[in-house]
């Protein structure tokens, strides 16, 4: 089953754009008359069916709206700039499987690497979408400081991952159905600087499980865990 | 912190490995009476000193042996031979992060692919033990076959991850302080022969929540949820 990435639907435009034009027409071969579904990325499926190949571009009509309830609470990961790129890959790969919303990379003091291809991974997590058959894609930033995703409003649960004695598990922390943010350190660690202006600013440390994880795989325990504790 | 594996220690031979010396006396150019840290890979941490460096193979003594205590619950992976070598391997590297202590590809009847590199898979697991400082190296087999897994004795708790209407969530079938075998299905699912198999053998059915998962991200969200009732 495909699952193809129409946003315009959303204001009534019935065709689809060049890249998914091109794989319904192209790769699958879908010809006037034909059935495919859609979504608009932001919670909704469209069953339509191809109603004019002209030109290349797939126009479409809607047979079907749906828009299955959401699941009443949100996820936003927000990580240091991994150093290796394909690891930032993996990460948001799994992250929008995992069902994450909102992804956010942050320079912390002590990351080797500074930059990100903010393209690349949007391209990553929209395939990652069609691939899971979610209505939902995650919206990706490379470019966010530390400082204004701690003071950044909206969030009604905010935590920092920190490996240290008597920090609590976030599984025992977490309330059901909140909008979390996560904040996952880099490679080095957060400095002492970072984990002091988050304590000003109340924000939980939360540690998650005995284990040594890398940077992209705590990131992904604990979606899993804000996951897990509502379902 | 650099972890050498030295599993000869447990056998009171004092000497790492080629590639480990090299390592520890190129790489890291230790000296005669520096100290290193090494693991068995079976539980144990050796602080050892270096006691000798001729012809680039590194002596050492055991200052201290360590074995912490075991966590008391053994996790049993076994997944479906993947498309692509990549996935594979960070499988195996996430897996042993998080401290599955065996891990088995077999061939299902709906793989595309029947091969896997567990020279490759093993080096991984090996660097991923190293990297997250445990004492634990995962066993690794790529040639295993599905009936003979599920007949295996020695665990207490088989699972079989598969979506389905009625299927329990696996959070809330798993019981604390067992061995665990968690059997991920191919890319194409089980088919139904090996469904109807692993019902007949008593195998408990879960399902790992409401997203779609890819076979690698399903393995992880298991061993994430079996070490989360652990906790």
């Amino acid at each position: 089953m495909n699952l193809f990435y129409a946003p315009a639907l959303l204001n009534g435009i019935l065709r689809l754009s060049e890249d998914e034009s091109h794989h319904a027409l192209k790769v699958l071969r879908l010809k006037a008359g034909d059935e495919l579904r859609a979504t608009d990325g932001v919670g909704s499926f469209y069953d339509c069916q191809v109603t004019d190949t002209t030109k290349g571009v797939c126009q479409v009509k809607v047979l079907k709206k749906t828009t299955p309830p959401h699941p009443g609470f949100r996820i936003h990961l927000a990580v240091g700039i991994i150093k290796t790129s394909d690891r930032m890959e993996w990460l948001v790969e799994k992250a929008t499987e995992l069902g994450v919303e909102q992804i956010s990379f942050f320079t912390p003091t002590r990351s080797e690497r500074k930059k990100a291809n903010q393209d690349r991974l949007r391209k990553i997590a929209l395939s990652a979408m069609k691939q899971s058959l979610q209505p939902w894609l995650p919206f990706v930033d490379v470019h966010r400081d530390f400082s204004d995703l701690i003071t950044e409003p909206g969030e009604s649960q905010t935590f920092i991952a920190h490996a240290g004695e008597g920090v609590p598990h976030l599984k025992d922390v977490v309330k059901k159905k909140q909008h979390y943010l996560i904040l996952i350190g880099p490679e080095g660690d957060f400095t002492n600087e970072e984990l002091e202006e988050a304590r000003v600013k109340s924000i939980t440390m939360v540690g998650l499980g005995p284990h040594r994880l890398r940077t992209e795989t705590a990131a992904i325990a604990a979606c899993h865990v804000l996951n897990l504790v509502n379902e």
